[in-house]
């Protein structure tokens, strides 16, 4: 005779269970008022900051009842550190009550996931701005974006926090989009490898990171922020999917939805893509977070709900697990359209066991959980400067130099330009103090952001001339920089964007611009520094590439250093006086003269120049561009058997000889190039890219192992195809400077290739 | 016992006969070499022009060898007139010669069908250039198009011409691009009303007519001209193909490939469009003919194709029956593939059954045949001119007015700029004299055509200064107009585009823009002539909008002419002097200040001004807008019964009042708009318009008949909807003066529509 154990009063909190029995038990017992709670966040304080999300003040019931909210459960916690200026210890210990209370007042004890954005490092007071997007991309270093994303997850989780709303693996396809500097690139493979890393960092940490945006969001008509989009399925799998395929093996626990509609089908109420493609085509298991407010957009924008119980079943239908930032639709709308019959119990169920599951893995459902109360923390820690730096440092792009840099150090240097003495210079929109910050001008800054005049100083005598702001200014402003230039040896002009939200701003969300010229009277500034006769050395800060072709032939250098973080300005000055080597490649090109978006280098034949349109849509500066101060020459590229197998790999060998005297990174890139296909394919794709390090007088040799299924590409009949023939791979320092072009045979039979295919290239 | 009567020899001659019967007669006893020759065009003087068509010199073999070709037949001929400055008599003794010799060196003596360009009338030398298609639009008025197509298509006839490579249904996605001019507008309901009205017209004279460029080819990326395009299948259903459907039910009997891939499949090989769609789903049963080399860039610029016999073979299979404009792929390349196999001979006989077919229907195939040949003719008789006016005067688009206009007689006018002393400036890039004479300049026009500069010298005293040219200029030009303004009591300032081809001018076909700043200096002398203090009055003759957002509050009135043909300037003299109460309609809306391309007042909610974007698409004048002379109240909008069966019709009644002192032009625009649907819908959509005239005093009722297929949009399934549900009928002067919203509740079951829906409305 056995005894069979007697079930425990609170079966989900036995930890030695199966988590689907744990989940499951929990469910049993909710009412439907308990279950929609676990699918909605709660954003205490949305009242108290600026616009910090688009029709933040339209669609956030300010008026949350807390009491009340708390006797159901909370599915999640919005931006406890994130929303206005908080000492984080004394947030930790808020979050730490604010958690017993939900703990204490529902009936299961289940605390809320908590989320945060954490794009350029956890957007909270005081804590490490690391480099924006476009320079992890810059860097072609997964490692170190690896890293960044290591530590911020450990940062959040020692504050308690869940979740991390990053990264964003939108691949650019219009420049003006104000979002483009939250990418990390206009190719898909860059934007995969760099935001895999980013994603396997904060994972390694225990945290969970969410893709965005869920998908076709930068595709927005005319780079215009929410407008719709046409993208055809084959654009779609071809180039906006791949990184979403690549960062969900890296381990992304969490997917957001595109604010956009696709050809009419708004992401948040596609079904076809977050639930037949997502979860029964690439086997995702986490959850599907909106993107603030999309919930309700379905009902108030996009006309596609009648009203919000409609919105919120549409929503949950389609895979829209949580409502994000705080409870509307999925609250009292949601609860009367199912008890109406209008939603069905089953998505709501499905949905529930997704967050539970989710938080049972996190230990949140466990009897002895508690929160985290550090006692003290530095979130600016020096290590985590010195690594803001570190990739600040590799992400800087020289992009031209008439030998002028590394600047002399006898020079008297003229520091000009709106950018040149504003910490806020070297931050994206998406750090606190851009995206809080702003909001709370009495509040300081709460870490040390040198400026390029600070940094420069440390080895230059400089002088400083505003010229103008990032927008309008005086003409006495600019005569005074212009004296500047003339009483100089050099003149280094920072010119760029100020980041900002819905109009706060030059570039970031809700920023877009109807073209690529510089902003304000930043242009005209340029031109007046130019006509000193001094050399000029351009150093842009931005968020996307803007129109230089009217100056680059007369400027001595361009430096570009997208956002690069807190310790941005120290390796800007690092580059210019030489004691860094530039070694960061570009991850979107620059605009040629004349031309136009959208563009991108990734296009079929007719999208480039051609005899049969008078715009040239050539760049000034291609994607994979960026100099350095050394001499490395590249020889013996080759390709290891140019007969291919299609289920087979290929090795590409290249001889790096540093014949100079000072380390130089080169980064090695393969393009792909496939003359006859199926469909008109990209000229040029990057498959695969290196970074290498050679010491002076020191040979490297850099061996890359493509598997065939990097040559797949969408056909006609939709599925994803590795065909025989020829192909070149074309081996370069850029996407225009193609060194050696090596001509392969794939051989063997047809193969169609799905979400298992192989998706990155190997090194040795 | 009864004798069956023998066999013909030729039965393919017997008019009593099925056609059919005679037709597969004929292929029966075709050899291969015989089929193919059926299949393509001959440009016979390709290489004695200038740049005609995109790659001409790359794709067009020269060396034809007549003799050897007619000994096989041919299956067309290319721009007999179109080609080179000829005299029309002297041409159609040519042409008949030359048909006289494929007939009499063919074995079966079927002369070739012959084709031209005749966009804005035959594109040949002598012959009536008509106002532009935009000016079509501008007219809402498909009577009278109806006229210009049955006129254009006599004139045809007799000079042996048969099929007319016109009209353009391309709808306008992108004012960046050069053809944007060849387009009707930007509203699908307007280009399929106005272009089923020509294709109705070029057909009632016999004459075919071809709908150009099957589909999609307005939307390429960035508005450059053959780059990738990107619309996913809704906006292809519900934008792009509309117009078409209503021109096909019109009786177009041939239809034109674009040169666009979609989603990576060029048209040309694309089985999905020409085989599923256009003959399957609708039924078509004329011929598809490629547009101009457009076989060949399969191979060479699309890279879907091995070779030219690959590309023969795609484009077959697709679904192309005559590769234009002269014999490549479809010859030696072709014969080859398909006597290794490679190409079915069935795509061969499908592609030559309709060829024969069309040719049985024109009569090529009767023995009694023989080529028209006139005495005499002339191509731009008074009656010709007599419509091209009156197409004009409706055209013209009066977009402000502070009360300058009509000119006072007494005024003395300072006529200035680069449009108005040009007569190049009426006409659009398809018309003879731009598209062939300007490589010509030795031949005169050949037909007159009077200026603006002429035509009010009919009405005012009038000076002239140049000011600048269409692009570049000197400033002592600009400093000459401005002294001519400063003397005048009113300045007429004539600016905009100068139409051609590839580069050769500002606006037409391969002329594409990289923003909307008018060309050149034209802006600087539109402020010059500002700052005079004179009252300045814009006539725009262009090929697009451009931007006037800076200058529109300053200017004393702005009219729109887009190229008005060769009595445009009588027209718009007509118009500024006051003879004309201008009429017309924007077919397309001009941007407002910081717009961004691609723009379109047919977009979803998130396409508008939001807050969530810093650009704001909102035009300046909007599509639809025009103003008048006169003062015509709108009163009793109403709709018979708000109930609106799904299946059935509604009634909008609006009563127009002529209040004041003379007969002034209104047009009623009924957009409609869906608040809740399957997909996110364009906010307005316009379903009817109708062109009314108003006497002084006199009060005319309008009765517009909506039947509710007019509502249907593709849904989440793909298919066509009637929803029931509530809809608005927003009834105005222009798609942003909305005069009446008249609230509709459709009623009954849901439908699913196809293509033999109820397209257009019913006016009584």
């Amino acid at each position: 005779m056995t005894t069979q154990p007697s079930e425990s009063p609170r079966p989900w909190h036995d930890t030695a269970a199966d988590p689907a029995d744990r989940v499951r038990a929990l469910m049993d017992r909710m009412t439907l008022r308990e279950k929609v709670a676990q699918l909605y966040g709660v954003w205490v304080g949305i009242d108290s900051g600026g616009e910090m999300a688009p029709h933040q003040h339209d669609f956030a019931d300010a008026a949350l009842d807390w009491d009340e909210l708390v006797r159901h459960g909370i599915g999640q916690l919005t931006r406890v550190y994130g929303t206005r200026p908080v000492d984080p210890v004394t947030g930790a210990h808020s979050l730490a009550r604010s958690q017993r209370e939900i703990v204490a007042n529902g009936r299961f004890g289940i605390p809320a996931l908590v989320h945060e954005e954490t794009l350029t490092g956890l957007a909270a007071w005081r804590a490490t701005v690391y480099p924006s997007p476009l320079c992890w991309g810059a860097s072609f270093d997964p490692d170190l974006v690896h890293r960044m994303g290591a530590r911020i997850g450990g940062t959040m989780r020692r504050l308690g926090v869940h979740q991390g709303l990053a990264p964003v693996l939108d691949v650019a396809r219009d420049l003006r989009w104000g979002r483009v500097e939250e990418t990390i690139g206009e190719d898909p493979h860059l934007v995969g490898m760099i935001g895999s890393a980013y994603v396997a960092g904060l994972e390694s940490a225990g945290v969970i990171a969410t893709l965005k945006h869920f998908a076709g969001y930068s595709a927005s008509r005319a780079g215009r922020n929410l407008a719709p989009v046409s993208v055809g399925p084959r654009e779609l799998a071809d180039v906006l999917l791949p990184p979403f395929e690549m960062a969900l093996r890296a381990g992304a626990r969490s997917v957001m939805n595109a604010y956009t509609d696709n050809d009419g089908v708004p992401a948040a109420a596609d079904k076809t893509l977050l639930t037949d493609l997502l979860r029964d085509t690439y086997g995702f298991t986490g959850t599907v977070v909106a993107d603030y407010f999309s919930v309700a957009f379905l009902h108030k924008l996009h006309g596609v709900a009648a009203d919000r119980g409609d919105a919120a079943g549409q929503a949950l239908a389609a895979g829209i697990d949580v409502e994000l930032p705080t409870v509307d639709c999925y609250g009292e709308p949601l609860l009367a359209a199912v008890e109406e019959g209008a939603v069905d119990t089953a998505v709501v169920d499905r949905a529930l066991e997704r967050v539970l599951r989710q938080k049972c893995e996190l230990g949140l459902l466990d009897e002895d959980w508690v929160p985290e109360v550090p006692d003290e923390i530095d979130l600016d820690d020096p290590e985590s400067r010195a690594l803001a730096r570190e990739i600040a440092e590799r992400s800087i792009v020289l992009l031209q130099n008439d030998g002028v840099l590394p600047l002399s150090p006898r020079y008297k240097v003229a520091v000009v330009g709106p950018r040149a003495d504003d910490p806020g210079a070297m931050l994206g929109c998406y750090s606190f103090p851009m995206h809080v910050g702003v909001h709370h001008p009495e509040v300081p800054f709460g870490i040390s952001v040198p400026t390029v005049l600070d940094a420069l100083g440390e080895y230059h005598e400089v002088t400083y001339a505003l010229g103008c702001p990032v927008l309008g200014g005086e003409d006495a402003d600019i005569a005074e920089a212009v004296a500047a230039a003339e009483a100089a040896e050099v003149c280094v002009a920072v010119l760029g964007d100020r980041a900002g939200l819905f109009g706060g701003g030059t570039s970031g969300e809700g920023c877009d611009v109807p073209d690529l010229k510089l902003p304000g009277r930043q242009e005209e500034l340029l031109e007046a520094l130019l006509g000193t006769g001094t050399p000029v050395v351009l150093v842009l800060l931005s968020g996307r590439p803007y129109e230089l072709s009217r100056q680059a032939s007369r400027l001595a250098a361009i430096v570009c250093g997208f956002y690069p973080g807190e310790e941005g300005a120290v390796a800007l000055a690092g580059v210019l006086s030489g004691r860094i080597n530039p070694s960061g490649r570009l991850p979107v090109g620059f605009p040629g003269e004349n031309a136009s978006q959208p563009s991108t280098y990734l296009t079929a034949p007719l999208g480039r120049r051609s005899e049969v349109s008078t715009v040239d849509p050539t760049p000034l500066f291609p994607f994979g561009h960026g100099l350095s101060y050394g001499a490395v020459s590249w020889d013996d590229v080759t390709v290891a058997d140019p007969a291919w197998p299609t289920d087979g790999r290929c090795r590409v060998r290249v001889t790096l000889s540093n014949t100079g005297d000072r380390t130089t990174t080169e980064v090695v890139q393969v393009y792909l190039h496939d003359p006859v296909a199926e469909v008109a394919r990209p000229v040029q794709q990057l498959i695969a890219a290196k970074r290498v390090e050679v010491a002076p007088g020191a040979t490297e040799v850099v061996e890359i192992g493509l598997h065939a299924d990097l040559t797949s590409y969408t056909g006609r009949a939709g599925t994803r195809l590795v065909e025989p023939g020829d192909v070149e791979l074309r081996v370069g320092t850029s996407s225009a400077r193609i060194v050696a072009t090596l001509g392969c045979t794939l051989t063997g039979p047809r193969r169609e290739v799905g979400f298992d295919r192989v998706l990155a290239p190997d090194f040795s």
